[in-house]
């Protein structure tokens, strides 16, 4: 067991909430359990929810708040949502409106914050495993693909499923398999894995989202559900008014990662 | 919960002892495990112990007799070794010798016997699953195939693994790493998938063991340590004198399956 100190998440929360945190999350607060975060209006809160629940892959909802309440007690003590993420996107009418650093001037009665499991647990228990994640180690964001897997309707909201890729040798990508399949709340094990264009995705060096990667010839595809997934279907579906964190610069959590993990 | 009742275990062995079943025993006494069959004599088993413990994949090891002993309790009651397989292999200097429906006449005070794990077991929890396994829907023998993976040398034996292959969509290809994950005791995970070049394979159309099968377009080789692996070794090696059961004509245990399932 890595013993893990809250003060550690805190604090990281507590330098976003001051302005001297604006940049990516990753490697900040190590065996935390960092989340997407999506806040959107009560009208339209209940049918994402309902979305959420019948879409655990892309969507593993970790909590989801009270209306209006800016803080959540299970993700952690002394959190303020409108605060602690060091960049927003604020979107209205379906389309990015801004960026914010703080979204207090925005907060309204009605919003509804989820708090969604992000990959960066797993990758993290990945290299743990002695598994290397390449867009990692080449310092880059992890290459993300829109995809023909379909979502399930539910709550008003429909779409496709948007993908991240990691490559690996066939050893490794079952062991990372393996390794993915005890987190359940950061997407879980892969949904796809080799030829890309059996889900819809034509060019693996041009990612819709991130940056491409190296990719060797001893190498496999191995694609994971994303949690740019409900941002882009709350786009799609043209939403009034949401709130999200800015890809990468996540809302650090006090839970311990050894929390969301089985076995 | 499955609810197994440990007399179909034994009147398989009682219907192989008496002669009555002389075919393969795939499908029969359904949730108990069967075991691959290796038996030495004790100069060249306690070399072969220490193999298949460095290779437990290939060689996973559920029981080892007593020198001499035809009984053994790890594997179930009124159980003989000598004559509860419905078909057996004898070798001799590393060569087929013969087959024998009894090898009690064979038998010597310093035989020591080897049961080995075998892929039925995980084979019924994959389709227990929803997991099609293609050679059993085509009613073949598993593919198996020599390859360039080397063995961990150990007690006098060496060599390279024996690998069976199944193939499956890359989803049910992930759906079945999960599911041998929790077989150690039968082969567990996979070893590979995908280009077979990269293991050595240059056919996946001519085995060199067991059937050929289809594959779809849309799908994926994956390969699994196989438990010829042990038998290949020991003809290599020209062992004097061994015994073996005779492919797919396994020892069935009262083991319950359960019992060798993690999770």
């Amino acid at each position: 067991m890595i013993s893990v100190n809250p003060s550690e998440a805190r604090a990281v929360r507590q330098r976003a909430r001051d302005g001297s945190l604006t940049g990516p999350t990753a490697g900040l607060a190590t065996g935390f359990v960092q989340v997407n975060l999506v806040v959107l209006p009560e009208a339209q809160a209940n049918g994402f929810l309902r979305f959420c629940q019948a879409n655990p892959k892309p969507c593993p909802l970790i909590a989801v708040s009270e209306p209006g309440q800016r803080t959540c007690e299970l993700l952690g003590n002394d959190l303020d949502i409108a605060r602690d993420v060091p960049a927003y996107h604020v979107y209205r009418h379906g389309e990015l409106s801004g960026t914010a650093g703080d979204v207090s001037d925005l907060w309204r009665d009605d919003l509804v914050t989820f708090a969604l499991g992000c990959s960066f647990s797993f990758e993290h228990a990945l290299m743990q495993n002695g598994v290397a994640v390449r867009h990692i180690d080449e310092s880059r964001n992890v290459p993300m693909f829109k995809t023909s897997i379909p979502l399930q309707a539910a709550g008003g909201f429909s779409g496709h499923m948007v993908v991240s890729m990691r490559p690996f040798p066939a050893a490794q990508a079952i062991r990372a398999i393996q390794i993915t399949t005890r987190f359940p709340l950061a997407h879980g094990a892969p949904v796809h894995f080799g030829d890309p264009a059996l889900i819809g995705i034509r060019d693996l060096m041009n990612p819709d989202y991130g940056d491409s990667v190296s990719i060797y010839s001893n190498e496999t595809p191995v694609f994971w559900a994303c949690g740019v997934t409900p941002q882009q279907v709350l786009m799609d579906a043209g939403v009034p008014f949401a709130i999200t964190h800015s890809p990468g610069h996540m809302l650090v959590t006090d839970i311990p990662e050894s929390q969301v993990t089985l076995l």
